[in-house]
């Protein structure tokens, strides 16, 4: 079973696809992930990017769904553990490169359709030239408040408007003796930012 | 904007391929697609089956991700509003039937990944001969706990290994007054049990 | 700082009249303590019964607000605890026996405002005799959706009318590096079933 | 029954002593009124100061609960509404006056057992002078997360140690059909930051 050190052992229901990846730190949970696709409408079409890699579990995830994944990782330790996991997920519609995201988007050609961005300063993004498609959604997954409130100001100058989720999964336990929520479970990872431009709003 | 009516107006932010279909009630909601996707682990390769159609939303969803969708609606209103959504979706690997999906099933050659019912007395489902692949899942969407019990219990003497999950997802909003959560918004649709056959998590 | 061992050591922030006392199993934590005084209205001219006594935290902590609490506990093992803990208090108004509730409390002379259950069966209540004040309310703290279910048919069937809650505390962290939620933390407890006389409801 | 305008006509389950007063705007609701009690471990021989008075609500709440309550307002339009609602209430250790609470609490003489602060800029009450007791809390209410971190951080260049919580209280409804959550309800009202000086942490 997969787990997350971040989160102290934890049992977060990994999916099949994800079941064999090798586990690494800090990796994004099944309910962000599911948010993610749910929200963008990410689908078998979508050109995603998404950074950094990490352990490259949301690669992996995202890349059984979407047409092509292109991801970026520029820590060395995190490069090694994403490729493997990469390989061993068996699908080559990944592409990993050691640089920078906020460079690395620029060399991209044609439309991105969703950019999902797990890293320090994610509000870098919008001083990098990229082409996000109409329907298209900028994501950032971020811990604090702090981050939110900044990244969607930013967005907001740059002309997005954006709107801010935050998901709380609990299990129940349904046994003999009854049927009720787990004691204790996973509270916060992090708060997701969903940025459209404000044109692609207008056109509806 | 789509909205539906079994929770009084209030705006589920639709991803674009939902956006498009004429809303019909009772659809099941992004904050749980999600949550059946990322869960379940489907993807591009997964047969999915998906009953009741209602009003083909979920349908649309799934088969923007899904290889397949097998879709049952038995009662003639939702079958026609199911009919035209799946239309408008553009997407051609939806089968939609106006039989009982209990019926149906057992029509389906071939393994199936992913069985997602939406219907009264899913339950059935264990009567109904079918192939679930080796990492398949049954999934029943129920609002009720004396459902979520009685469905897991069945489950349990078929065979099968569940567990269930409730996805609560708040809106968050950062104005510059400041960032906070919405005050008023959805608390609860439904519960999710996720089942296994135990033969396949005894694999692992 | 005191404990509950049914909740793996996390620190539930006991108020300082609860930190002087000696922790037991299973005490009901200061989120249910809040939300039972807060939606019946205890106050200081309060007639309380508390059921079962536990360790006798709920005693002490209602002890502190209200007029009188009398409480019933008749497993040997916590009558000691509870005794020791309500002595450790200083409280006077405090009065523990060790029959079962159901008994005991036909024996109240005068009007009782709040009565609080926290043991198995606590709808065996309502084939005991009591004054219910006009206001009054019977709670019962219940960790399973069947027992909620099953206390609220009970409770209507006995001419009550009821509302069942359910208090979710999330910890907040605030320090340099930003603003968020603890991970992991205390997703449930018990359900609370607040019932009122239908009588009492129609004079308003 | 009593409603807040703030959030939207919901039935927020007034406890009885609540139910006699007139409504106003945006009152402390029960949830959070539980919150501050059970943690701050409010009792009848607390001695209170609440500002701003607002509506009334909480000083009669914590009225009926504590051994006298010190309040103030400065708005002369909700000076009204609170004296009315105290008048109404039939308590008389309420002592409402019309001055701010940063130079009002300066005129009480004695400890000070818990300053609850449902106003803007709370952060002054430290540029002010007054004793808390050993076990004493100074309590905001903040609805927004900037406010948080700032009064925490404030607080704690001041020699003060905090927590913060947050509060979601669901309403489970109980019917024939079944038992669920019901589905819109109250998502957010505000953080509470719970805060001691450090000193009488140290001691324990």
């Amino acid at each position: 079973m997969v787990r997350s050190s971040r989160h102290q052992g934890f049992d977060f229901r990994f999916p099949p696809i994800l079941k064999k990846l090798k586990r690494g730190p800090q990796v994004i949970l099944p309910k962000d992930l599911g948010t993610i696709v749910a929200f963008s409408g990410m689908n078998k079409k979508s050109v995603v990017v998404d950074a950094g890699a990490g352990s490259g579990f949301s690669n992996v995830f995202f890349g059984s769904i979407a047409k092509k994944v292109y991801s970026f990782e520029n820590r060395e330790e995190f490069y090694g553990i994403a490729e493997k996991n990469i390989k061993r997920s068996g699908l080559n519609n990944i592409f990993l490169s050691n640089e920078s995201v906020f460079e690395g988007i620029e060399k991209i050609e044609g439309e991105i359709d969703i950019i999902n961005l797990d890293l320090p300063n994610p509000e870098n993004i919008f001083n990098s030239k990229f082409k996000l498609s109409e329907d298209g959604y900028i994501i950032a997954y971020l811990p604090h408040m702090e981050q939110v409130a900044l990244f969607a100001k930013i967005a907001k100058e740059k002309g997005y408007d954006c709107f801010i989720l935050e998901a709380i999964v609990r299990e129940i336990m349904s046994r003999e003796r009854g049927t009720r929520p787990q004691n204790i479970g996973l509270m916060h990872t992090a708060y997701l930012v969903f940025c459209k431009t404000v044109d692609s709003l207008e056109k509806k």
